[in-house]
């Protein structure tokens, strides 16, 4: 037996949404999806979380949001969204910060499943080691469950295939987000670990990650700052799906997942 | 009848340069490809590219090396290796920088093939605008020919999509490279354009982007300088393969090409 | 005789312009000044440039106005402000960008004075190379007067003091702007360009160059974005005054001011 | 009565040491210098450190060297370099990296100095937060002597400022480096603390920032790497002497230091 954990990439706007609620069930069906996981920075407009908009994305079934450099995006609705103890942000900024960057959640079967969430340091911010934050942040969590996810937020695919041979062994799946492009490098390493550089985004695909065409090619010539619309059409589902060894919290599969909606 | 145009991710040093010899007869002939471009930036080391190791590309039976910020590595030899016209460096590069960003080559079957190389600029270097040099050097290039192959060597996931989409019906196929990871994007634009995000790297995959795993964990932990070296097991080789009409120019198909050597 | 040029580094906010309405006629009456050349990117809020603030700063005696990154944070303000010949944003953003990156400007005894605004690339963003395009601009500055004031935005210190050393012996003074904090370097290079890595700035000095310090402070802490105060204790201001032989543009004379107000 | 700290600017090459063994005595007697600290970054070649250039300069009369990014210049000498204790790499690197950042030292009259040295990440590395390992350190000193200096090595200067204001009345001074051009900002922030952006450096200013112009031009017109020079003209001294009460550890005065030599 295996515990089926669903990730879903960026959630963009409210295409990204609608993808969800209107394809989640079904993908859920059809996988015998234990739990779901979605990254939700991107979900209000395509900057930041809100309430309303994390409430939604519940609604559609997803157990867990995790998040990245836009979840700061909303400001004033910051300290609600990550009062949620099912709302992370990337663990690695500092304990000042409002919110958490890990949680255990209990899937419907009552497996209890650690999810982590950390942001990449490379063409990004200065946060604190996310090397060294998963080493703290898993110690604790494995006192728990050996069923630890982990959301790496990051640009640069050197940090994030080194963070998941770092971790080879410590938890269930090393994903990456935020460059919004599903990647094809799906394994599982050695000391079973799934690991999936990037899962992608779920929204409009005609854009360039997620917003509009024209203004970024516009962003690009003319190196201005740019009003971002959020297209509708194409609309996209990304993610990954992680099959778990609920014993030991070994992966067993991993599989990407890509739809349209 | 289709062209077939197979494009081969970043070699990384000498086990890249052995798939190459290896496999890529067996490629070329179980996909009839007409024409091979692969990108050398990392083919001599991990770090840059050599005559003899130029050479050594050729001899497996490819027809045009690509490159982008590394083929500067090995200084002393820039200037007799770009001296091959078959070579590129990304053409955005300033005037007075040796070698040239694209030609035109010939499939043995005598059909024109134009290859251009670009390199990114988002954290990158302070190149030419990417975007503008593709409007003056495509406009050169389809005076001789309407098959016209892009090597976007770029970093950031947004930029590459940006230039996808402004080339869409002027090129054949804008494929990026550089993060060393394959994306699982491939699509025909609507005007005709392949398209892939990153065609990912040939080489060692029990590595970090090519280069050793614990040297890339302690760069990542310690931020020193670290000397890389190239890892030799899980060899697997990168590409993409697109069949573009003749007649037009228009891509007609697009697969990704991942295999064990 | 020598024609007295006082540039003046980045205003910020309010107290940027009070400290103008205060004393720069004191200062244009001490150093019998023939023209005053200010850089106005933060002069509205500490962000940006509108309308109201530019003819606050012309009514205090301001002739030209320079700008730098900033100058494009009152987005729906810009075509209008940049609509004003008097009000430069830097030469090497693209030619579908609005607004001039350099004028003639005469001064009141009828001496004309050619003013050239670029920005920098290292650590800021890919726009057109600045020394080719202060190549460019130069040639035709020159064809009507050989005093050319060059007001350099830019952040890394090698940047600058490269482009002084290219212009040397083309224009009359390469002064820097952008890092906020005037510099001790001034000096007469070898040709007769006056140079200054940085001017500094124009606003309170009980501050992280201009802006609140506790929310800088925080933000460093935090690495999260924060809603920036301008303080308005302590006011200095800061520019440079540069003599220049109005026959040939050598200059003869640089000095830092530093103020308060 | 006050203690004298003499503080010298980031010594380039061998023109910067010959600038110490010729001035420094002479500087010293003028001054009734008690302690000098410098920095070693760029000694040896312009890039790194070596025990043999280290032990030049402690000949020289320096009594302790502060680094910053470009201390891991030379690999195989930084063991011996930092197993030197006079000898400091910035504080906030990890715990497995050879050496440390922080080191007390007492004057020949037998005034115990704290010396702390710090790099910033703003456009550096992905360090730990210089803040608050100030916070750890400045603890440790202060059991030890209320006479603390700081050097600051990092690029922005809002990062700079930042951090005087925040180590305001816990230590004598915050003075910066790296940018290698001395800042006019010097000052007695309100607690006591002196600060100055950046100290500037000591080598040729024919130059820019301490290497060949020809080189570092060529660098920016063409974006590709450079082999530098260090060139031998014009050689000047820049530092900073803080006058520091012995009592209580407050800043009594600040002067910047600048002379050909
Ligand atoms: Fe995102
Ligand atoms: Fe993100
Ligand atoms: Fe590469
Ligand atoms: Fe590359
Ligand atoms: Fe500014
Ligand atoms: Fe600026
Ligand atoms: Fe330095
Ligand atoms: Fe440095």
């Amino acid at each position: 037996m295996s515990i089926k954990i669903l990730f879903i990439g960026d959630i963009i706007g409210k295409p990204g949404r609608q993808a969800l609620s209107r394809e989640l069930h079904r993908l859920v069906d059809r996988h015998a999806v234990d739990l779901i996981i979605a990254n939700g920075e991107n979900a209000a407009g395509g900057f930041g979380l809100t309430t309303e908009t994390a409430k939604e994305l519940f609604d559609t079934g997803v157990h867990c949001l995790t998040s990245g450099n836009h979840i700061w995006d909303k400001r004033e609705q910051v300290p609600l969204v990550l009062a949620d103890r099912r709302i992370l942000r990337p663990a690695n900024y500092g304990t000042e910060v409002p919110g958490t960057g890990s949680v255990v959640v209990t899937t419907p079967g009552g497996v209890k499943v650690g999810v982590l969430n950390l942001e990449g340091r490379v063409y990004m911010k200065n946060l604190e080691c996310p090397f060294r934050v998963a080493d703290r942040e898993i110690e604790l969590l494995r006192k728990e469950t050996p069923l630890i996810f982990v959301d790496f937020h990051a640009e640069a695919t050197s940090e994030k295939s080194a963070l998941g041979w770092y971790l080879d062994g410590r938890v269930s799946a090393v994903v990456g987000t935020h460059t919004h492009v599903q990647t094809a490098d799906e394994r599982i390493l050695p000391q079973g670990t799934a690991y999936l550089t990037d899962a992608g985004m779920t929204g409009s695909f005609d854009s360039v990650i997620g917003i509009g065409k024209e203004e970024a090619i516009r962003k690009f010539l003319t190196q201005l700052p740019v009003k971002f619309e959020i297209p509708k059409k194409d609309i996209r589902l990304n993610g990954v799906l992680v099959g778990v060894d609920p014993e030991n919290g070994k992966a067993l599969s991993i599989e990407r997942i890509t739809m349209g909606c």
